[in-house]
């Protein structure tokens, strides 16, 4: 069998040589401009460099925005903004949504009022909502201008409800009927149409005030006998609907579990007010994940990995600035026993295993424990029972682990009362990180904190310092 | 304004606590025969446990299969089973493929041979195929026997794709046309269908041999005159399809990146031989996002929060062993150093500060790089330039960073000489972090490995090891 064809990055991949080919030979006379081996004259007339040009710009030209957004992420910065200087004005604004953070601010600051106003005037009420952060105020203000009434509310409407919310994922394009009609009469009406929204599996049945009475799906549109009147096959009970304060995880789940491609949002009148789709659904759960694995690691945002290596240092100093201060309270810790470890080294040498398995044990519960919250399905008084099974698995742990190491270490240094001393310390200190791993994002949720965050670091600056102390602690007891 | 009204995970709450609340009153009654306070035969004829048995069992009928499965995962064992039981067997099917495996197995082990293969035969190939792992292969023998040709076909297809391919995650459920038809040839060959297939938003259209030719989208058959022939209103350039053998990863990120709700698979001949829809990649990207979080903190795979303690110690240990590995390798280290601690037993304190901040710049370079890697938008041919960068990032943490710390231990222990060599220890390691944190998933990636897998103990371990080596022997040499 030959090797799985991945085509799809395998094609962003060709998409991208060729970009960096056509860049590589542009590249080429530029250096030779700059070395004044070619008047500047000359370059502009050299066929050569015009027909490369050429290339690079109907290359781009063919490509799909999306695509083009991810070639300019891949390219060190000076090509990326060569590269967006040739990217069709047109496509400017649909470019920018889906560019990370990071490199759209390096691509916004190389363009002037006009070119932002003429790139945000080409998108829609709910996309403009998005971009809008990172718009220069007065910029946004004449975009707005620009914009009928109608379309000023959407993303005013839009701009209003908090990142996480529905409602700033919303979009504002859908079809509506009334109940009371025919299919030949809705199939007449759509031909009416140029294009229907992205991702309309259903129109959205309401009455004059607007208000949701069911959904039609297409399904139901096409199978049944164009003489059927709507409200005889829309669906009218338990339609799936949010409102745009409802959280967007919520909504992610209820996409996910039932499997929805677009569903309705209403205010409190039930009056349809917008759409959601599984589009940004998707968009929102990618990132979702990314900024937990991020910050897991102790990275603020996303980087544009090209980024200038002060704009790196500012988005990974706070983690290791807390980091520092937990450090060097184990540190400290270990500084109360100097007089311990004078007598007998060996311990310097053990306590940091002591530390780092109570570590790892703990980042393990934490992280199911955060895991199965999130899912909703652990609740605070699910505490006891899953505090005695963590202390089980940590109990087996510590004997079993704790076993190994108190060996190892009456076999390295001839001395078992050390050994047992490291058995009982690995054991407590796996304990305590039991403990702390389900009790800490249990009281974090009770307090409505959100209980994955910075939990990995609190949980580490508990067992090293936990550990060292009962290690020490002990020797200094048992040993001394 | 009132707290944000988490509509989805509200209900979901709502219906749990009913199901917890019928249970309870369930069991007490259970306890009270257990004690024999009631004969066996009262509890069976006692009607307010007959009405309560009831109540659970129209809620259970109630609600969604994938909205049970929740609930199960969401209950102690003995209950969840208790559940089960009640559930309409024409659910079991759906709901065990909607369950994790964990609990998969749980379910699977209280039903008897009939049952399972009543379950499964409520399936579609492509769903039998996921369950068929999990099945005792004399029962899948059955299953398969009582399918039709094409059917058993399909799911040895499905099953023949390994994991993480495209082929794995197609449906075989999709509505085909030919191009020489009108719209209203279309549109009445739909009505004679009862359903359409979940996530049609196109109609796949074929040649005599099954070829792809275009695809029509439902929005096209909707708004053009029911006259057009299909071939010139389909799209026929630029179809986006798939090969089974496609990794499912390449297929999400072409799902997101187009927005698209579904594709057809094709052949090497460009024969239609299935589907891939929005529903299976937001599951896939929603698990392998789990995935990678899960293995980030050890563990093998997704617990049952109330599964039996060895069950998960078993999930947990390869973790747990190759980090003492590791711990031991960097307590070795120190152990060189011995006579130097004995010393100088200021050492001992203040080493795991250098080996900690190693970790974490460590951990950042290699998510960020990793995280790169995983977007396609790293090759190994940006090694040198992403090096220069990390590198830079190191020396300006170092310089900072082992700024305060060094004044920090000379403050402390009034030796001027130690904060310096505390300063330049830290910077090495960090330098040691950014290198190793760069190096190591591009060689990887170049070896043809999976650049994520371990990285975060691979460089732990460096940072460790390293770091004590580093510091210690730096104060052997210009301390003592």
């Amino acid at each position: 069998m030959t090797q799985p064809k991945d085509r799809d990055t395998d094609a962003m991949h060709r998409h991208l040589r060729d970009v960096e080919r056509l860049l590589a030979r542009l590249r080429l006379v530029d250096t030779l401009v700059h070395r004044q081996r070619m008047p500047h004259q000359e370059l502009v007339e050299n066929i050569t460099h015009r027909q490369n040009l050429g290339r690079l710009r109907r290359k781009l030209d063919r490509l799909h925005p999306a695509d083009i957004a991810w070639i300019l992420e891949a390219l060190p910065v000076d090509d990326r903004l060569f590269v967006w200087d040739l990217v069709k004005a047109e496509k400017d604004g649909d470019i920018l949504l889906e560019v990370s953070d990071a490199v759209r601010a390096t691509l916004l600051g190389t363009m002037d009022a006009d070119e932002i106003k003429a790139a945000a005037e080409t998108l829609d009420a709910d996309e403009l909502a998005d971009l809008a952060p990172d718009l220069p105020p007065e910029i946004m203000q004449d975009v707005l201008a620009s914009l009928d009434q109608e379309e000023q509310e959407q993303v005013r409407a839009a701009m209003s409800y908090p990142e996480g919310t529905v409602g700033a994922l919303m979009d504002f394009d859908m079809v509506t009927v009334r109940e009371d009609v025919s299919l030949e009469v809705v199939l007449r009406y759509l031909r009416r149409f140029e294009a229907l929204p992205d991702h309309t599996d259903k129109i959205f049945v309401v009455d004059r005030e607007e208000r949701l009475r069911g959904v039609l799906t297409l399904e139901s549109l096409l199978i049944n006998d164009p003489e059927t009147e709507v409200f005889k096959v829309m669906q009218s009970k338990s339609i799936v609907s949010f409102s745009p304060d409802d959280s967007a995880d919520s909504a992610a789940n209820a996409f996910e579990r039932y499997d929805l491609v677009s569903v309705p949002v209403v205010d409190s009148e039930n009056c349809v007010i917008g759409r959601l789709t599984v589009a940004e659904m998707v968009d929102h759960i990618r990132e979702e994940s990314e900024a937990e694995i991020l910050s897991n690691a102790g990275l603020r945002e996303e980087e544009d990995i090209f980024a200038p290596v002060i704009r790196s240092v500012k988005n990974r100093w706070a983690w290791l600035a807390i980091n520092l201060v937990t450090a060097f309270i184990a540190s400290r810790v270990i500084d109360l026993f100097e007089g311990s470890i004078e007598k007998l080294v060996a311990l310097a040498a053990l306590m940091p295993i002591v530390a780092g398995i109570g570590g790892n044990a703990g980042n393990q519960t934490i992280t199911m424990i955060v895991r199965a919250i999130a899912m909703g399905q652990v609740q605070p008084s699910a505490l006891w029972r899953l505090l005695r099974k963590e202390l089980g698995v940590a109990v087996i742990n510590g004997v079993v682990w704790g076993g190994v190491v108190g060996v190892a270490a009456w076999l390295l240094y001839g001395n078992y009362a050390l050994g047992l001393v490291m058995t009982a310390a690995m054991t407590l200190n796996l304990l305590l990180a039991a403990t702390a791993g389900v009790v800490i994002p249990l009281i974090r949720q009770r307090l409505g904190r959100d209980p994955a965050l910075g939990s990995s670091v609190l949980i580490t600056a508990l067992t090293d310092s936990g550990g060292f102390f009962i290690f020490l602690g002990l020797a200094t007891l048992f040993l001394l």
